[in-house]
């Protein structure tokens, strides 16, 4: 622990601080998947991370601060967006990604976890719109790219597009509970493109 | 209790058994929405609801069943399809009823509470589901009429249309955590609109 406290902050990036903070955020992920926000412990944190509890303390302020820092870890590790050439496949791959990530084993339960902690707490609530945030300011720049290429119309909100695509999907798995699938993801890149060349996102 | 036990489900609608239930479910609802799912306890609504415990324990059989039955509740006292006459109109008046009530004091944190609850426990994601599929089916009546006034293209998704409306407002609400305004209504029914009315909708 001695040890710890003296290293804490003054290792290079791939030094003990960033494995120590590798280990634990990944435990913190492993216990929202499995008990969810109300179940999420730093005790717990600690001893599946293999480090002392004292660290994980030291470091993070509480269960909230640790989330956070899952969070910004996450959209970090996030895809830039694409630019295939055209705003249909752009979105697409948009769509797809976004379909992916709430599908996926790991990623579904904690992104869900975590839009369940913001409903009642505020650090969880800031941290889930931080992550989107980033997410949707990411993608929007391709359609900025498509009306630079003319394919949409001048003034087109590319934050307003993005959002639009993924609130059906979003809609379903939390909301209605239906099924979300390749199909949902495709005509929701439909509408929106239709929308959007219609001017409906021209502010 | 023994009267209790004597008189459960034999006096008429409006008799005890009623005003017991209407009592007990303020009483969840209130608990739900200062404490959320995980606060929720069939003593502490017992209390608030002025009812022995074992009328709670014998009528509900824990507090999921308790949200599936307020759910049941809130769908039943809700606003029938709007009829104006023109799809605008009915589409605006489903927005802002959505927007009313996820805005609702009441009504907001019980709905988020209940969308938290159903990301870790399957009772309460069945009940939720079944009370959208009931909004959701309601609404989709206003866009069938609009169809058969020739408004909209045959074979449109009613439900789709509905669910394509409420779902940015949700999705800000939920998982970006922005706000959520009549503007945001209103967009989301011009948007929807544009794409209705250019086929996206036709499956």
């Amino acid at each position: 622990m001695e040890q710890d406290s003296r290293l804490a902050g003054t290792v290079r990036p791939g030094g003990r601080t960033a494995r120590v903070r590798a280990a634990v955020l990944e435990a913190a992920q492993d216990e929202l998947v499995l008990h969810g926000f109300h179940g999420l412990t730093m005790d717990a944190v600690a001893a599946r991370a293999g480090v002392g509890k004292t660290t994980v303390y030291r470091r993070w302020t509480g269960t909230a601060g640790l989330v956070a820092d899952l969070m910004t870890e996450l959209a970090d590790q996030s895809a830039a967006h694409a630019n295939t050439g055209t705003i249909e496949e752009d979105l697409r791959a948009n769509a797809l990604g976004v379909l992916n990530a709430i599908t996926d084993q790991r990623l579904g339960p904690t992104l869900q976890a975590v839009i369940a902690a913001a409903t009642c707490d505020d650090e969880a609530a800031a941290a889930l719109s931080a992550f989107y945030d980033r997410r949707i300011r990411e993608w929007a720049k391709s359609i900025d790219l498509a009306v630079r290429r003319g394919e949409l119309p001048e003034g087109t909100d590319g934050e307003e597009v993005i959002r639009a695509i993924s609130a059906p999907l979003y809609y379903r798995l939390l909301v209605t509970r239906e099924p979300v699938d390749k199909e949902t993801a495709e005509r929701s890149v439909a509408r929106a493109l239709v929308a959007a060349r219609n001017g409906a996102f021209v502010e």
